[in-house]
């Protein structure tokens, strides 16, 4: 891709709106690769923010929203995505003319739609979404090469502009992420399936077995450990991806149902058979995620 | 414990039936820590025998169920679970007095009482379940210390003959597994809760995916890698499992259902805050298993 840019991607001034696990991550990765001069860092808790400054993850912290953005070339989105709109419509009078407005939220859908008609003339909306999250939240685990080698999803619209969009391309890029370009609406039907549903999941099954008999849980093995990680994400994040995304899960909850009803049939008629063959799918298809 | 034995632990021959990840991976613990004279092993598969013997994880091999048991002072079904009572039925006739039967499968109620019941006058059986299990199948995967710092659960019955599970539950600790004792039907409810439960569900999100859409699994972060890894175990065992631990997996699928239901109402009508509340409670829990 030619960036006409001649491949220069540098932001004098990045603010990130939310220093957790990505935001902070994402500001190491652009200080490592001298993609930006000044970092700020907006949230809601100072002493987090103290903290990623002690740790030059952010050269500076501003506790008031509309400052940190001011001036800024490059704003990141990285708190629950449930924030963004409000907080879009709080910096919008305010931002610099030739600004890129970005995130790194897991829905993008009505989110980006909404983002975009929030940005005022002259700054641009990158829906965007990096692969790289965990459950175990905060600045602790961040690093500058959470991404390397991670995919990063990115949401233009027919309205999202070009030179922008190259320049959050090139950003992912030197920072050894592989950029997939898919739709916002693509992006959320696709994350509902591989992730969202997953997390719902995973959460569903830690409280059935809580609500049992908790006692049961100290006899996991590996299988429930693995199957179960993410049931340890952060609540408030993933309540926020949930309800934006509810459409789609919900839907997809219905499809998992119908899943698990054919295999509770087979067992209850005992169809040796017609289990084992569900199984092995499955196992095939697992096997060719890599 | 005091074994009554001096602590000597020690069969001059051992049978391993199914010489697969487990029962390989025993024969090479018992080798190491000289718990054994001579190792047979038996299966199905001439190929995988002959492999097994070359590696030297077993010290002969035998195509002939009766032969292979007729003169073991310990006899341990490491085949899939479906096949235990057939196999019992066919080496009963010929086992030798004093002879212990053990197993390592992942179901104990039934299976646990008619073992019993079917084992001749001076010869015991033991019911265990080793928790070390792998969605990676087979001899390949086998290694000496597989079960060492491992739990396994031993599943007396008020008919079980005492020396022969103090014998079991010296050897198991010999090659540094942790012995937790209890019945087999209460092994089956913790184990189709923490277990079975989390492996069908794997199963049925996988093919969920696949029907939609298979591309979608291209996507996938390792958030869906690990909550689906026990996806691709062994079909043929698992569906074993499943058919024979079926009212309690039944049971929980219900509960796991209603957990999903709740989950998807609160969804449907936005209802935020209690959303958050289940994942809270799910993570403090999942954050409890060690």
């Amino acid at each position: 891709m030619n960036y006409g840019l001649k491949n220069r991607i540098f932001f004098n001034k990045v603010t990130i709106l939310g220093v957790g696990l990505i935001g902070a991550s994402l500001a190491l990765a652009l200080k490592k690769k001298k993609l930006c001069g000044h970092i700020t860092g907006y949230g809601r808790t100072e002493d987090n923010l103290r903290k990623a400054k002690k740790k030059k993850i952010i050269d500076s912290l501003e506790l008031d929203l509309i400052k940190a953005c001011a001036d800024s070339d490059l704003i990141v989105f990285s708190s629950p995505v449930g924030s963004f709109i409000n907080t879009a419509k709080k910096i919008k009078g305010s931002l610099k003319k030739g600004a890129i407005v970005t995130d790194v939220g897991s829905v993008k859908g009505t989110i980006v739609r909404e983002m975009e008609a929030l940005m005022p003339e002259g700054v641009s909306f990158v829906g965007g979404h990096p692969i790289a999250g965990s459950e175990k939240a905060g600045i602790d685990k961040a690093k500058a090469n959470l991404f390397s080698g991670a995919r990063c999803i990115l949401t233009p619209t027919e309205r999202t502009d070009k030179i922008s969009l190259r320049m959050i391309t090139g950003l992912w890029r030197k920072i050894s992420a592989s950029v997939t370009i898919m739709s916002p609406e693509e992006h959320d039907r696709v994350y509902a399936a591989v992730s969202h549903l997953p997390h719902i999941i995973a959460y569903a099954l830690v409280n059935t077995i809580t609500d049992i008999n908790s006692a049961y849980l100290k006899f996991a093995g590996q299988g429930f450990k693995d199957t179960t990680r993410i049931a340890a994400s952060s609540p408030e994040l993933w309540r926020d991806i949930c309800i934006t995304n509810r459409e789609n899960i919900l839907w997809l909850l219905n499809r998992f149902k119908e899943n698990l009803d054919e295999l509770a049939g087979y067992l209850q008629r005992g169809e040796t058979k017609a289990i084992e063959k569900k199984f092995k799918k499955a196992k095939e298809s697992r096997e060719n995620v890599r």
